[in-house]
């Protein structure tokens, strides 16, 4: 592995609970270095399972978390003032297009369109990146992959992937997982007791299904780890679930006392 | 202590009137670094809050005003000019993941909402920071805390937090005291007599009762304060109140006058 | 005083025309270091006001003019190019804390919110400013205190200080003054007969009864320091009128018919 | 006089025709250094006036064209790097204030609300001009005037003064000349017969009873000038007046034949 | 062939399935170096057919992704800061005007209008390209020809080109490939049997029929290509179809039933 | 002629065909320097005119293809820096004023019109431009000439030019030749016979009559000489018509069926 990636790699098993086929067919679409979109609710797992993928394939992982200011030049790269004069320095797609890492590029939608049609070039058969700046054209490593996420619920009229875009990986859907499953999560992350950790995804369920009818979004997986965490520090339960599951989802009165009232059924 | 973050050390402690449990929450959310969000209306004392928490964990606070035209370098770091070329000079946000401060976003919806993606990485189990334009991926400090502030009130369609930013955070819900309390702040900071500082919290009860029905914000504690402040320097009661409490408040005629009307009450 | 702040003292008294109880409320504010907001229409004398006060308690005047464009920076300070490197120059809100000056943000409300915001430490009972971009914290000189003036005919949805900011100051109304001080203020800035003087206050007043009837603002004392200083100039009093008074104020033909008809009554 | 202003001393006498007692007020108000505002149709001999006033006054003058791109740094000035570090280059604002010369900021409402107000501490009776960013404070030189232009027909709800900026100013109206003395004007400035500065006069008679009916401005004396003197060079009058009066005006066919038919008229 | 353009020299015959008479013309309108304008769907094969050309007329071919955040600066060429001053460097379009490459700017629609008038003079008889900022006037190399690619699907009253752009171009319709071609297509592509292609195609004129019905585009021959790619990788063909068909296009509930219904009538 | 223009000269005649008295009246708007405006649709010869009556003049020309990112900058200059600090580049409109040469600022309704200011100096009988970031005043030289461009169907109410910018030229309007002169302007452009040249134009002609009827522009002369160059390299008349005339210019299939219509009745 070249050395300016070598930070980059996942040096430890990440612990990640599969729910389906998706590690098997995250493995064929990195075969064929499809580039890949990951889709699914906010604190769904998204994250962890692409650094548990780069972990399973030995490849490293660069992340970036997207948002509306991020230039062509903060994915590619831009010149550097030095006191011999300018300097290149890559950035992170260009480091992972040039060595071969699998490059994240977390919530991005959040990017503006402008900037995510430099992928383009490197998500068809080209597998080029071409730093206009600096008049090279970037050939893709072997083993770089391009991974995108996306939260179909935010998705809007003013921010969504172009066709040309989209048209160009393949997709995995993510949902939050099956009460067991969940439950095994929350209790592995946070030491609650089996029991404890069913209570709070029992919680959970009855907020995901207010999702739409007053809640923006349910309570996510890793809110529930959250206030398990806190539990686990001998917080009172009904201390903990308003701290880590209701105040931070909502303000509205109604809605607070439906979700205490769902706190208070289980604990 | 790191010595790059000395300064940030919260050495007297901080005047903090607790007004339930808050204090133990707080403790044991930062027993397990969950990142915090501090939720109330203007001048309720969330900051003077974060400022005794950080002193009683003996650990340094950074705190960030944030506003609107904050970009992400000001919160993660910059290169700068030197004799000798360019400098890399950490932000406050990578000061204090790096050498382990909490770290305040005062007012994080005034920021747009791209800046407040750049904690993503620090509020996940990662706990990490890249520095994108310094390809470098800061881990963070075992000490380090992300704490925000929040004011439901002024939560819009355009500024309100991201889901996927809001599931990141414990909450703690913040209001003006109960008055018995407030009386013994307002007499312990400004030095009026128990019987003044009644009649002060008595005005601010009435314009409380004003919000919505023609005031945007009801008096604050810290409105209060300076009222008192001015008394205590032997200006008259009624003057120090339309000078500290209502005049600031609003410049509407008709509330003004009902405001007037509370203050003579009193005194 | 601190010879980087000298140039900004006041070395000879203002003529200031007290209307009321301001000079002491003023005192009794900078004796507690209560941040202070100045109100009242387009020039009244709020600006003479600050600067008579500044002169009384013998400290250093800095003026900052705001405007929409003004960044934190304008207002903090920042890096400058040297032969050697950087150089961090403060701001003249910097200065003022630093050294302890009197800080007056002239206009405030022209400044973005989130510029504002850059106040907000200094105000309250930390007096600190942070400068982010230097990585210091600058702890207020105890002298240093903040003067905000505001012209709430200007206050609109879009243009207005937030209320977390508006707490944060007691506040002193200013008008324009009553007709005999008035008088005696055109009088003594222009060397206009008291006769001549009071004609030009009544000129005014019946200008300030059509304000919302068709003129935004009434005539202010500075215009009727106009034209007296042009009669005095052997100007035909008609003339410095129209030229002073009438013509700057409005482009519609029936108010300045109006107008000058109320010229034309008193002289 | 200063050899920094040196250039822009106007060394010969402009032709100008005064049509009333303009000439004398602008004396006085100068006498008094009040700031000026000249309002008045495009083309119709502002710019003009204030270059045959400042021969007269024998002060140099400095025009600045205004427009929406200015920032303040264009007024007044900015640092420039140089082989030493950064160097100081005061704009024209600041050159005039320094060192005594009329500044005349042609078209100001094109200019943005909060560039504008950089002028303010130079319009009240501090004349001074603050350079935030050079951390000076400059008194403007006795013989300095601010003048500005202002065309009230382009006036809207989006570009109109403040009212804080008008009242600073006196006002002198300008509008196209008498009949007679634009006969005059066009003959000296183009060299054609009375009888044919004559007609073209005629003609733009007619074309000014249009404005506001289907013509958004009339034919100003700077287009009779251009169109005498085609005719001065044996251009035939009727494809004179098509190219310098009708066809820069409108492109509406109706208008144009309507303006053809006056040209027609007189020739 | 000059060295800075070498290494855009397409080196392997690129596969591409002519459908028509498009290569002969674009031969012609190279001979005559008309510029040309490429229209038709995403994912249809516009870059791969100006690579093939570019291959079979010998040229080097620089390719432009192009986007709203690019300046006439990206394209044109910018100073670069160096040890000695400053040092100029051709952007990819002054590159190919100069040493004769084919430019291809794709999805020139996303590009702002503005940055788009620069390739004016390179596009009519005068050949040239003025480098403002350099002082510049390269004549372009007479192997140069330009070529854009549109979208006419995207076109909105926002996003469209000038006319003044348009007229400047011949242009070339491209379309989705006949069923028989575009099934040798994806067999030659992925190496899965003309009865796996086939039926790919099937699912893919299935889903073109939803244009316009639920669907903003059909199914590229790119996502055929992908997913006969998991295919012949062993991946189950409805697994396949799912991931590279049917989940990226929509999200949908209604839309991905009706694509998962014709993805199983076909496998 | 000075060396830094010496480039621009015209140096071979080009091909104008005349259609009227336009050489004669420019000529006489030269003689006195009268600013000109250049109106009329896309592609009709506008360009070509003022590079036919530079060269018929001697005179050297300067074009500049305008922009909406066009800062005023771009036209007049800027300090570039150097190894001995900041070096002033002169930009087009400032070289051709101080060497003399015609400034063509084609399409000047794209410009941000507070961009198009600074040329007002230079068009009045001034004729200086103040270069204010350099403090340097050029006078013009006495061959300069200032030529805009300007297609008034694009004109609306965002995008049109100030009347105190139009009052400032002379114009002279461009339409389509007359159909014998266009058949004899498209036959020495391109070889083809008379008679198809005839055929062309009067496809034009029938697509002319269509334009407010469905399409945005007609055909232009520039397009006809794009069929007949590939008519003349013996593309089939009605493939070249497609390629050249009718694709570019519309998407709508209805249009395009009235084109395609047009072209079979003549070929």
């Amino acid at each position: 592995m070249h050395e300016q990636v070598r930070d980059y790699q996942v040096t430890q098993e990440p612990y990640y609970r599969a729910v389906g086929d998706e590690v098997d067919l995250y493995e064929a679409a990195y075969a064929v270095r499809m580039p890949m979109m990951l889709k699914g609710p906010t604190g769904c797992g998204k994250t962890r399972f692409v650094e548990y993928m780069a972990w399973k394939l030995g490849k490293p992982l660069i992340t970036v978390a997207c948002n509306e200011d991020m230039t062509a030049s903060d994915l590619v790269g831009r010149y550097l003032l030095d006191a011999n004069g300018t300097r290149w320095q890559d950035g992170p797609l260009t480091l992972a297009a040039r060595h071969g890492a699998i490059c994240y590029l977390d919530e991005v939608v959040e990017a503006r369109q402008d900037t995510v049609v430099v992928i383009h070039p490197l998500t068809d058969n080209r597998r080029v990146l071409p730093l206009e700046k600096k008049g090279e054209l970037v050939e893709a490593h072997e083993d770089f992959q391009l991974v995108i996420s996306y939260n179909p619920g935010y998705q809007s009229l003013m921010k969504d992937l172009k066709q040309s875009t989209k048209q160009r990986f393949g997709a995995l859907d993510f949902a939050y997982p099956e009460a067991d499953v969940e439950k095994e999560i929350v209790s592995h992350e946070t030491g609650v007791s089996a029991d404890v950790a069913g209570k709070l995804v029992g919680v959970a369920e009855r907020a995901r299904n207010l999702k739409g009818h007053g809640l923006d979004e349910g309570i996510s997986t890793r809110m529930l780890v959250h206030a398990g965490s806190l539990i686990a520090r001998d917080v009172a339960p009904l201390a903990a679930c308003r701290m880590a599951l209701v105040r931070p989802l909502t303000d509205d009165p109604d809605m607070r006392d439906a979700l205490d009232a769902a706190v208070t059924t289980f604990f």
